[in-house]
């Protein structure tokens, strides 16, 4: 029987008549992409977009790189995961191949990031904490022992110490039979990113370019199944990032690498079809699916104006995907396996060629064994129980979905000519805009969370009353560190210190004479045991070490706050305090060790500052000393140690009394980030005032750190 | 840039080299509905297809019944939850209410079910257990307590004693001095699915159509806010039916009660607008979608195909949607989290109206305060957080979901037409059709399970070596069933015992008659404080009980079962056995107390049959004695026990003993079903040989149950 096809008139007399009063300009949401979703899509949404007609396994591969996707091979399972040592890491991701993992990726701890062994006084805190460390080949051999490298990839989330890390994989694959031909996976090699948002950088922009050009090169003429890079905007999500931003960035970085590797003297289509890309899924489901659609479509767009390959493959953009590391909460974590299970689904219906799930408890600490599982559970369900894999792209035409495509595309388009137009990605970055974009968004989001705008679940809405029993995995630094030390003085022993220092000496000479071949020469030097702190030195006394200025912004998180009434009963709350003290709240917000996740720091500098306080940022990967110093030369009342990779429990102390043996006793000292309940306690023994983990609300905090200042000066 | 547009042509050429070797027909997937789904989908899937320009708010609403549907207003969060006395319940619902739960669903325990009161002998083992134990209205104002009913609308899930349950919400209301006009809520009130599946019945199928049209004239005149009935799929796909057949007999359902009310002699427009569906969501998830999708169309067209309604309301489904209980597992439990989130936004997807979403550890035991929190997260968690809520049926237009739901129209309308072909629904009831082809669909199932062709994650694919510590909730059933008896004399004692008996002969006459106003009258019989079984015996006296003839298919799980190995192996151990014994294994299948759910006991006694079983089946509803006596009778030598809700603990036991004084101690006894792992334990201890939860093999079953035969007979 027919029915009438209303008109979209007639749809929204029906609409207002329902919403009661209610306009329906507040049913459109305008995203923080500044996009705005209408309540309805349909067939006239489709009329202008240009990117329809397409199908998967052809440029512009929009609907998915290859023909048959999932129907023909299910995308890679792969758990980014490493913590303590190589054996202890090694154990680990045996019992995850066996349990449906089907590939790995090491996660390193900060001090190998970094390019310091084990041994080093300034990373006491980090040995071990937020991944595996390694120090030398033989670190790299216990890691991979029992596992065949010409069979499972392996992706290295390595960015500073690219070259000592790529080399000793490459030599402990060759000492297991397997030549570096046959080796197979991906590096990170993502720089650029490194200077917007995750600081695990060590030279300065221009040479760190220059190492990475040099590892597309070698890859690419000696590693036939190894991806040299994979071009991340998953870290600038997990900084604040919009998806626009994330997404064009992204591109923009990736354009920046081909000019890079093209300055080697190689053909585009040499290198391009092994460049690979790794985004972040947050909780904004459609959102995310446009995303992946977008990237692949603005990728073959932009590689074929500017560089005109002749393989298609040139011009098509596979992705790993993590679900959002932010979007998880301290509280109620258990809620967390549910929002995991939303953005694995983003990633796949989005099509992602791999995908790391996180495990549930990663606001509170490393995973669990049992966390761990149900994160591979989640991807495992949706592969086998779910029916997702038999159909390629299966949004394609949805009115809704080749809208919000079409929007990314549009959005993230404006900002790429906006980089294009500073020159590019590397001067973009040396001018700080990408970077104080993001943090702008940062302090946006957290104002939206703060005045109750953006909700989550068991934080600012529905808290539970009861903590959830969670059994999480702590990793003792001390003997991590003690066994690496051991393994080290081994290593130095036992090898030929002439050939050691010969290879280093020629790796500097490498580096000096502006020639290629820097991973080569690396490669000759882990050979000869040389250490990751060795050859990084090496490079360093040439390249020189890059050091940020910590820049803040201002006004946006005020700006963006919506609720009144807290707002004011605050500022009162500061104007109290500089009324009684005959001067502002001084804060100095640091961070320590080699942890560069600042997001946190810098949303909280923005937000005080907006408040009131006067407010010092600490340099990047302080010492304990340096924290002290600063806050005693600066005659704060107040220290805030930002803090994200474990390494509190050694630092933070060393800070309280620091400043007790400065005679600066009366300093309030307050942490924040992912710190372990049991830490919590501790760290509140030794006499930190209050630890607030993710999902605090960073105007609840204003009074309180205020009261705890006015307390201890009282006392004093 | 301008791409080419690649052809379907080229894409099958490039799909097959992708395939190396594999054919692409071996990636297509032939779904148990019997619908081929291709890997890709383009614009040519939209060619034949009618339903696509509609728009959500019109008919016939396949975009939804609303124009802003959650844009306008979210689905409603209303958990099914019940157990125990009315006060335990009623404290769990407050706590739900303040926990962000925005409408309630009642979850009868068995005896009210079927018309019990809580101190009938036949019903000692399931009083309190699988729901909340509801004799008289004092029972159900305490199940309300401090809980305005003119605010917050309740369901409740009642087929059986629908009209002592119904007129003793009224009663409650009323004396809570809220007027029936102003009651808002569903009642569940479909009978025919329970002649097919559920068996919780109590008068035949006519008379019981009767009640139904009684109860919709009623509501309709009187409770202008209240849904009469809840046409339900739910408990199809429980049992094992397809979406095409849910959706199918669902439907058909629907226009048997439409039918019914029309005999009434209302017009069509005064009850079809407050008709209500209850679909089940499993984790096919785009079938699932397209099912919601489908079951708009197809009611809106056949609505105005049969009865030419004037109000466009009258065309309009609107549903609630409840998670699988049978995809949860009791192995990992954890797991399910994953599994009702995914179930959870096919749901949404599909534009529920209200939604039920199960607790992690149902596959155990009911739901712990904690559990249900989690549940309850994952509806605040997708509407909150996940942008799921802005957009009115945001897969619109996407080629694969508008063919999947064109298909779906398609093929449940074949059956639709097969049942108006046998003169609709009841008829078919009667006849059995549809309970054969759910059951033959549901050893179907259990075969593609078996032989792993269907996955389920740590069931039959990536087992975990540990159990997971979950804390589950146990109801103390004779706690329960003390205080309900003890509030029944009370009850009893108190009343004006004249005007009780007088109400209920006066009930008695109108069932008699023929006349309308059996729910008037009972509401009467209600208020002057009759019981759930005196209202029901009054009925009963006049329609009588229904008692169901079992049948059993045969061949079904043996042809459906795709792996050979095991096969042979089994049939050739039950080949062994008679041999051995000069006659075939013998079972009992039997199901005790008042839990209705079969299908677990009809695909054991199909699979058992098949593989050379001679296998008696258990009428429904028996007493442990009946059962002692069939198997002594019939000289099994295995009892097979299914049980799903709660009874076991106190009546397996009570076999065990009987089959003892009759000197059948050799006969095995095992258990099956929803068994927590406390239960097993208790059970093994009183000589149940084994427990089997869900999710076991079948044919792995039979090897063992073989042996403890042979095992038992050989030490007599």
């Amino acid at each position: 029987m027919a029915f009438e096809d209303p008109s979209l008139k007639e749809w929204r007399q029906q609409a207002v008549k329902e919403l009661r009063g209610r306009s329906l300009d507040e049913i459109t949401w305008q995203t923080p992409e500044g996009i705005d979703i209408k309540p309805v899509y349909s067939a006239d949404d489709l009329a202008e977009l240009e990117h329809l007609n397409t199908l998967p396994g052809f440029p512009p591969y929009l609907r998915g790189p290859r023909a048959t996707m999932y129907a023909g091979r299910p995308w890679t399972l792969r758990q980014y995961a490493g913590f303590s040592t190589a054996e202890e890491s090694n154990r680990f991701y045996r019992d995850n191949l066996k349990s449906g993992q089907t590939g790995l990726s090491v996660a390193f701890d900060l001090p190998t990031h970094r390019g310091y062994d084990s041994d080093h006084p300034r990373v006491i805190g980090d040995v071990g904490k937020a991944g595996v460390a390694i120090d030398s080949v033989e670190d790299v051999k216990i890691l991979f022992d029992s596992i065949p490298l010409d069979k499972i990839s392996v992706s290295m989330t390595m960015n500073g110490a690219v070259l000592p890390v790529l080399a000793m994989f490459i030599v402990a694959g060759e000492e297991q039979g397997v030549s570096q031909e046959a080796l197979s996976g991906t590096l990170q090699n993502d720089i650029l990113k490194e200077f917007m948002v995750r600081n695990t950088y060590i030279y300065p922009p221009e040479p760190s370019m220059r190492i990475v050009a040099d590892i597309i090169q070698h890859t690419s003429n000696h590693m036939p199944r190894f991806n040299p890079i994979s071009i991340s905007g998953y870290h600038m999500q997990e900084a604040g990032a919009t998806c626009v931003q994330e997404l064009a960035y992204t591109i923009a970085d990736g354009i920046e690498y081909v000019r890079a590797a093209l300055s080697t003297g190689m053909d585009v289509d040499q290198f391009a079809p092994r460049l690979s890309f790794f985004f972040c899924i947050g909780m904004n489901l459609f959102m995310e699916i446009a995303k992946l659609r977008a990237a692949r479509f603005l990728w073959a767009d932009l590689m074929k104006t500017h560089f005109s390959p002749k393989k298609p493959t040139s011009l098509m953009l596979r992705t790993h995907c993590q679900t959002s590391g932010v979007s998880l909460t301290s509280q109620s974590p258990y809620n967390n396996i549910i929002r995991t299970t939303i953005e694995a689904l983003a990633a796949v219906l989005g099509g992602t060629q791999s995908l790391h799930t996180n495990s549930f408890d990663e606001a509170l600490a490393l995973p669990s064994e049992f966390s761990a599982q149900i994160a591979r559970n989640t991807q495992l369900i949706l592969r086998e129980e779910s029916g997702l894999s038999k159909v390629v792209d299966p949004l394609a035409g949805s009115y809704y979905i080749e809208s919000l495509t079409g929007s990314m595309i549009r959005e993230a388009k404006n900002l790429i000519d906006e980089v294009e137009a500073m020159g590019g990605m590397t001067r973009a970055v040396e001018a700080g805009i990408p970077k104080q974009r993001i943090e702008a968004s940062a302090a946006k989001r957290q104002a939206r969370f703060d005045s109750g705008e953006d909700v989550i679940i068991g934080v600012n809405q529905f808290i539970s009353d009861s903590d959830d029993d969670v059994e999480l995995l702590e990793v003792d630094n001390q003997a991590v560190r003690e066994s690496q030390i051991s393994r080290l003085t081994n290593v130095r022993e036992s090898r030929n210190e002439k050939a050691c220092q010969s290879a280093l000496s020629q790796l500097k000479r490498c580096a000096e004479s502006g020639e290629w071949g820097l991973l080569q020469q690396s490669i000759l030097a882990a050979r000869a045991r040389a250490t990751v702190g060795e050859i990084t030195d090496a490079v360093r006394s040439v390249f020189g070490q890059h050091r940020a200025v910590p820049q803040t912004i201002s006004g946006v998180y005020s700006n963006a706050i919506s609720s009144d009434e807290d707002v004011s009963a605050i500022r009162q709350r500061v104007e109290r305090f500089i009324e009684s003290h005959h001067r502002r709240p001084r804060a100095l917000i640091a961070k320590v060790g080699q942890d560069g996740h600042d997001r946190g720091a810098k949303v909280i500098a923005t937000a005080y500052a907006d408040f009131g306080f006067e407010v010092d940022i600490g340099a990047l990967f302080q010492t304990p000393a340096e924290v002290v110093r600063q806050a005693v030369d600066n005659d704060v009342h107040l220290v805030g140690i930002s803090t994200q990779a474990g390494g509190h429990k050694t630092l933070v102390p060393q800070i309280v009394d620091g400043l007790k043996s400065e005679g600066a006793e009366n300093v309030v000292v307050i942490c924040g980030g992912v710190v372990p309940p049991d830490d919590v306690r501790t760290l509140e023994s030794k006499g930190v005032s209050a630890v607030y983990g993710p999902g605090t609300r960073i105007l609840d905090t204003i009074p309180q750190v205020l009261e705890f200042i006015e307390t201890k000066m009282a006392s004093a």
